[in-house]
């Protein structure tokens, strides 16, 4: 029984009051009384040559020592010292897809023992350093790094393997050193996609050197990402374990691709859906895709899986309304939904051609259901219960339903994003398997580089914790105060996240206040 | 009559729409109609081994090239190559106090020629580069590097020698990287100045060695500056040019004092003015303050020699309801004007012995007019037209009227903040040089890590230009263009600057937008 004295077990399923400031919660923990503190010769140790995980020490070293330079005006009593942090990582595999393992131990012993991170993976490894760093407080009497309530053993994994956040860089480009602070961001909540959905009708900021017209359709002449800047960003979400899966919305969402190619749109005065009667079209988008993959064994610019077509949103009128188009459906005895169904076809046998599992708006599962390839994933965003018959169906699933996961609806509160059960109504494990995850949408007609981070913070974070930890974790009167602790440790790190009891997204504080009530 | 056919000569006090995108605005610039394009191997070159020089050429590599890796796709056909920059440094005196010299000449060949910086002191060179910064633009199509419009030269200097941002981190907490970032985008526009309102009424963040128990009243255990912290600011702003100018608002705004020494407060339930009847009062305030400037010759956390007294809006009413103070007042015969007029005095004299001169908000020249010593500076801000009163007396002042330069005034717009002219009313060429220039004030009622680029951006800048360039730019429309310019341009820096055209302040653009546009 002096076992149970020592030590105050916190199982997360059971104890949700007790879950300590990590967002989001680790699968389980737990934690003792004793209080260690980092000396100030404190070492990461690896035996691992990973250059991702070297890079990651250095931003974590970074991030932790942030009261540099370290200078403890007196030494803390009676506490015991944590000398090092060592990192073990079983595979040398730094592939990161979809399906990736995830997990890692974490132990913090509380006998002056050096802690371990043990991780399947250098992606493991990643996020057992954030969770790290989330343990650590500095003590600002003493000037010292402690980690309270040792000894800790966190072992953890996520629930789902895709957590993305969705962002749009057409209705408003978005630098790309605020594309990469929303990676860190990403990071640092475990989310661990950056669905890019780069163009829209609005815009089309992407360097093409293949189609090299089609950036003609950008805002401007400097809003434009080159195919360097893309590259870096990509580089930059795979240092931090963040996938960057782009989307070409088609054949909807893309009157921007006329302006350097008007061949692939209908008319002057009615540009898109683009036009499924010409190979132009087809060409087009084959020969991009080809450059940006660097084909179906080719990393490219995109060495991601996933391939997001869109494909949301087609509206028949500028089909129906010129003449050449209308000819040919009446050629080939198409109807409108053949003409999409065929468009649908042609560019998935472009993806799965290049080696990439395409991934469609779920309008495509609502027309064509079971006619769809068996690699298709549906991302779910009309309607919920949707889901249910895209797994039941066999194919796999995202989901970004509107009512509750879209970041552009300010009035959506933390509490609706946190809720949002993805298998609601999915009982058969084998179907639970089949959603992949989901994502939360920030769409970009209202946020530009100005409200971009606090539009997206803290929503985004009470999403990522149903994503990443347990289901049975519903009550959101317990999260509160380690969702406020969250917001307010995005904050110290330069992350402008709102404040969590806003009555409507990115409004202001109303009056003073400090940063943990508020 | 050739040159007048290659070149364009732009005066800008005859000629403002033919300013280039440079914010703000140099005092004289001519350019001409030759493109150089940056060489690869683009060489930063100066004699000078100063290191406030080399990380500033650090950090300007980065920002100007950031499309890297540098990767032209195609080589840029007929262009002249710009194949270094030269700065010149004349004096190696890196002092960075009131009224330093920030002039500099930058002169860009169209011949291929090596590109000059030429200034009195490192400040003037810093200013330099972010002016040769701004004049790049990069080629999307070349991935080049360009300045058009050479050959450039640029003479400059600043209009008034003392142009800062207030931020209050009292009202809310701002992190140590936000104010960094602060600091960064202050430089960017040629501020010189933060001026660092950290304490107020609500909340005490600073750490004292020597009265420990002050920052009590910060609120929370975290929501703290450590003297490393504050060291690491200043030394911040030292590179950026910006001096770093610390307020301790006395004796009212400060019932947060109160916190850890109850003693220098009227009574628990009355807490501000601070009590002036007690000795202890003082000698706090003379412990600290000696400590934080390290005395009359150090340089301690601040070495600037200004230093802010606060002493506006002082309320009497808690030292005429606390019996021992009014028995004080008695003993000495003192009204409540008097007994405030003797804390004046006293914290002056605490200031004055540390080596500082004393700046005040205006109330304490409302109160005391010509009584106050002569070092003393004045910090207008309840109306402008007392300024000229200020400087008729012979003190040297600086402003910031609240009708038009608070950033938390929401409504007011970036053309009341660019029209505001300093010396209004003030004719004489004598008093006009006591005017030591100006400060918008980000007061933090509203304004925490998540809206406060927004809050300040673009609308400071408009301030910035007022203080820096020429009194003649009066011009809105004209300058319209280069605000949209330069907000867009801080975005690309990572500047969460709102659109321009906002109708209040902060507020999201309300669709889809370019940014150079909205």
């Amino acid at each position: 029984m002096k076992l149970v004295a020592l030590f105050s077990v916190v199982l997360l399923t059971t104890a949700y009051a007790a879950i300590p400031n990590i967002w989001p919660a680790p699968q389980s923990v737990t934690s003792g009384t004793t209080t260690v503190v980092l000396q100030p010769d404190f070492v990461f140790y690896s035996k691992s040559t990973s250059t991702v995980l070297s890079k990651a020490i250095g931003r974590y070293k970074s991030l932790i020592f942030n009261h540099e330079p370290w200078d403890p005006a007196t030494t803390m009593p009676s506490v015991t010292p944590l000398p090092q942090l060592t990192i073990e990582i079983y595979s040398s595999d730094e592939t990161l897809q979809l399906g990736v393992d995830e997990s890692y131990t974490l132990i913090v012993p509380s006998n002056g023992n050096i802690a371990t991170i043990k991780a399947a993976t250098v992606w493991g490894a990643l996020h057992g350093l954030e969770t790290f760093s989330q343990l650590i407080t500095y003590d600002f009497v003493y000037h010292s790094y402690l980690i309270k309530n040792a000894a800790w053993t966190i072992t953890d994994f996520p629930r789902f393997q895709h957590r993305g956040v969705l962002v749009d860089t057409s209705r408003h480009f978005q630098p790309v050193s605020v594309l990469k602070e929303v990676i860190d961001s990403l990071a640092w909540a475990k989310f661990n996609v950056l669905h890019w959905h780069i163009v829209d009708s609005q815009s089309f900021p992407f360097e093409s050197y293949s189609q090299p017209k089609l950036w003609e359709g950008s805002w401007s002449l400097s809003e434009r990402y080159t195919q360097q800047d893309i590259r870096n960003i990509v580089q930059y979400g795979y240092n931090s374990g963040v996938r960057v899966m782009i989307e070409f919305d088609l054949p909807g969402h893309a009157a921007s691709w006329c302006t350097g190619y008007p061949e692939v749109c209908p008319r002057s005065d009615c540009r898109e859906p683009l036009d499924p009667s010409t190979e132009a079209t087809f060409e087009l988008i084959e020969n991009m895709f080809t450059e940006i993959t660097g084909g179906a064994e080719g990393s490219g610019l995109f060495p991601e899986n996933l391939f997001h077509l869109g494909g949301d949103e087609v509206d028949y009128t500028c089909w129906l309304t010129t003449p050449h188009i209308v000819e040919w459906m009446s050629e080939h005895s198409y109807t409108c939904e053949d003409a999409y169904m065929y468009f649908i076809e042609r560019t998935h046998s472009i993806v799965s051609g290049l080696g990439r599992d395409p991934v469609n708006w779920q309008e495509v599962f609502n027309h064509f259901g079971d006619k769809l390839d068996n690699e298709t994933i549906v991302h779910v965003w009309l309607d919920h219960p949707k889901l249910a018959e895209v797994v039941a169906a066999g194919y796999r699933g995202i989901l970004s339903n509107n009512d509750v996961w879209y970041l552009d609806h300010l009035d959506t509160t933390w509490q609706q994003f946190y809720l949002n059960d993805l298998v609601e109504g999915i009982t058969d494990p084998e179907q639970q398997k089949l959603v992949l995850g989901g994502e939360v949408c920030m769409w970009g007609e209202t946020v530009d580089a100005s409200d971009i981070f606090n539009t997206i913070w803290p929503r985004a974070a009470a999403a990522a914790e149903r994503m990443w930890s347990p289901a049975t974790l519903t009550d959101t009167a317990a999260a509160l105060p380690r969702l406020q602790w969250f917001r307010c440790f995005l904050n110290s790190r330069g992350i402008g996240a709102a404040p969590v009891s806003n009555t409507r997204a990115r409004q202001a504080p109303e009056g003073p206040s400090g940063c943990y009530t508020s």
